[in-house]
């Protein structure tokens, strides 16, 4: 199965993409049922950023960054390159130019259970990256993978077309068939996430607002 | 002994507890003849904070932050949250909606050997947090723990109004009845290395101003 | 062999040590065939610093700091520091006194396989580390070490009088007798970039630009 | 979709799971492309274990195995768990008690991203186990989780029904519909690799055999 | 507080050590309400060890051994050295000298949050050690520490005459007051489990044994 | 400097190698001023093996193993291969065909700072390995390495020719040039170290056999 360049998957609606990247990881994580979520391991290799996009996923085998050559033809604006190496490796599979690259082509951003470099020119050109490492050891272009494969990608499964949250908090995927129910459960727990931090900030306790003392009590629970 | 909450606890006097933070981690731990130190994995989610503060302690399972939310109840205006899980977790328990909940009633920050979320919204909040992990991952509500028992946080024993020291060099606790004894010293230690800072600074070397060159030469050192 | 101090050493042109400070790590260690680069946990305590430096080296005990204290006397205007313990050790081995000692002679930074404290004070002061963790754990002054001696520091063999580059990527050692040879090189690759980076900005694809369509082919990646 | 258990899932040929087993784990990881195989932390408790088995899939909680007595019902002979937890954790899942359910219904084994204990019992039953810690803490039994669902096992996809083939390298997965044609071309390579193994025994070689002298050669390998 | 050696410390009744150690660690730890457990990677230097034992407990200095050959005076039949360095560290504290020393004063082995060496030795003499590393690295003599005072072990809180239980699951400390309340639990807790094991060994299954059907029926488990 | 094979290396005396093998790494690490350890990550695959051997070195790029079959080329009896990949890789670069080879040569062993896998075959050839890790991953034979230059492996520098002695406490390298004299001073210690050992099984105390007891009151040992 490897070798293979799948060339027309499905995505999701843009505006679904873009929605469940405002609302962020943690909201979303929770809204489907706490689970996708990448490592925590996967940092951003600077702050700040808060992304929704597409996955081109690409399985690529250890210090070998051929296929993001493959994969790069493949983007359409809005997405965004998701990859797994087929074994741990902490190499600098991308850089600077590959980002040039993707960019032109309206990628926003790299999810990558390996290595990046030239991090500073990626924050200068606003290109955000999460991965496990940041390392300046290149790689080769020896061996095949695959793009717009189901992967696993630190942790949790990826299919092509599917949705990348990510911010500050880390990364979480989507199923592209469930993004919109999603969606409207990820709204409903911010509107009702609004109610609560403003009673919170007034000083009322989530004790109090969540009804937990009874339950506190009945479970033994003893203030001496 | 788990289930408990032990509500009149002893304070510090908060101009030490103030003063303390002011002289920051490494001055505080050798002042205090190097211990109490938290393990270096404890990392601050954003640079640039300095406080001490009074520890409000959580002893809480893996995986559920319940305790959380009974002991912000406890919270007096100049306290910290010191939370450390029964076994280790990296789960996200706390996020943006407790911090401000915690702020309300005055707290400083929190110190937890496990995860948190919501750090873009925890910084822009200015609720500084010093964490083993950051993680979207979220906790249930289902057992209990105790607040305001000794626990053992990052490998460091806290009491309940023990002085917690953080900033960007990690965390330190003072025990509550040493704590002027110790700011004593640290700001005996802070003198003198004003003093030496100048020297050093104008070019002399502390091979010099700490007579070091006879008793290298004693042990043997051989300069070829 | 420990408990010696070198002190003339050889040191390359100034000129290419800074030129191959600007090139940064990434392009200096393709240039010098993908050697030479310490291990990715060697980590800047902040972002932002670019530079190239003569190495002076130290190699000291666990938890000992004394041959700091002697190593700063070797510094010439230029140079940087180099150590590496003589078994795993995390403790602070160096603070805001000793970069002032060291910046009073010129020493542009300090390369630490071990842990360093004072971090916003080094931050203020510009005075960049990279290291592989921070810890306000201090050290003592009871045990010999060895400076301007050969060491492996993160897992690269390093001499004196080598050249550090170091940058938000890592850290990368250029042997003395090769500086002027991969600088020509990392300057050529420079200049390669500076054009492929426009044409991947156009839109036109790596898979053009390096000719890689027939070598996939042939290799059997196949498009479905 | 948490807290579901998938009754009737499909399960291999028992003969074809038997003789995957058999090959080991090496074997079957390169017959099926290498692909399938768990992270290398997932070691056995005691050495010496080679077995193929059929995966019972379960999805928990950090912390709470109550979905291990749920799953244990659902086991047939041959079956093997295979259990990955919502987030890391290494608490003990499964101790004694639980091995004696389980080998009662005839489970071959655990396969676990997580904890075990009481392991001098388990190698006493000759019940092995492959997971990522050994550790004494125990869990709860508080929330859902379920049973026969698509899981993430140390960072491989694994489906109820596929076959689990493990021994002291480690732990491979094979889809079910594929279990076959691996199988064949398993034992292939085990046919290939006894002729080689001789030839190399009796001093030939792999240079040779494998005939790679020319094309080091022209790769520009030098001997000097 | 450094540089104290506390002579006269009190232990616990001789048969409830031994008892405790009898009924291994997974079983004392639930006994005691899942506490005092020391962190998962300490294990033991070889497997089928099983003990109960008086804590003589060390505070020592990174890389320095000095306080073993102190404590070691401090011994008596029956008594167990665990070490806590003050910071981390995996030198090689201890090996087969030190060990023939400590078995000529009756003690049965050593808990250790560092390194040992000499394990092939260690093993021969049946000394049971269960440490963080095995490292060759030796260490010096250089700085005091303290022997019988509290500490940290392995994110555990250890007091002179706590008892130790340590097994191939792990180790674990119990307070010296609440020994005799603890075993009686444990003891408990065995005989229960031996009616268990018989029920599930006859293929019975937990869901009825501990009856849980019912509640998992109510929240909401579904069979599909 | 890739693509080199260097053919004619020189050997330390066979005896002397043996010899150094007999006694052990804490020995000879101490007798040479405790340098050349390798990190204590490198582990031996099963218990029980002490030898001393002569290295054959390999630089390999990850993931890629192609350079062991040239380097078995230039093994003789009494040699080890001792590889280490050019950035972190623990896939399995080595299994039974490859030890077969090798052994049929005369090769004593593999010290390798990535992954092996064959494992339980290894055992029964015993052919010994000390690793990094175990790992099922196979490699490809893509890129070129070096064999018989200097490498780093696991943080100590190795040269072709320098002695290895490995053992259950891990691996340590002696210089070729160094090797007799490291010899003498092991024979010496071991010798010192059989006396100190009747003692101290006597029950004679380190305290008094070392006089440690006035040096430990001058600096303010204090028993209470």
């Amino acid at each position: 199965m490897t070798g293979v360049v799948v060339q027309n998957i499905q995505r999701a609606n843009p505006d679904v993409v873009e929605a469940l990247g405002a609302c962020g990881v943690a909201t979303v994580h929770e809204a489907q049922g706490r689970k996708g979520l990448l490592a925590s391991y996967m940092r951003p290799i600077y702050s700040g950023s808060r992304i929704g996009a597409s996955a081109v996923t690409i399985s690529s085998p250890p210090g070998d960054n051929w296929m993001l050559h493959v994969a790069i033809e493949q983007l359409k604006a809005g997405d965004i390159l998701v990859l797994a190496p087929t074994s741990p490796c902490t190499d600098g599979y991308f850089g600077d130019l590959l980002a040039t690259s993707a960019q032109a082509r309206g990628c926003r951003g790299l999810i990558i259970d390996a290595g990046v470099r030239d991090v500073a020119d990626l924050k200068e050109m606003d290109f955000p990256v999460w991965s496990r490492a940041i390392c300046a050891q290149g790689t080769v272009k020896n061996t095949l993978g695959s793009v717009n494969v189901p992967i696993v990608c630190a942790g949790a499964a990826v299919n092509p077309g599917d949705i990348i949250v990510a911010d500050d908090d880390g990364v979480c995927v989507v199923a592209r068939d469930e993004a919109e129910a999603v969606l409207e459960k990820a709204k409903a727990r911010e509107a009702a996430e609004t109610e609560k931090r403003e009673r919170l900030a007034s000083g009322e306790l989530g004790l109090d607002i969540y009804k937990m003392r009874d339950r506190l009590k009945e479970m033994g629970l003893r203030y001496v």
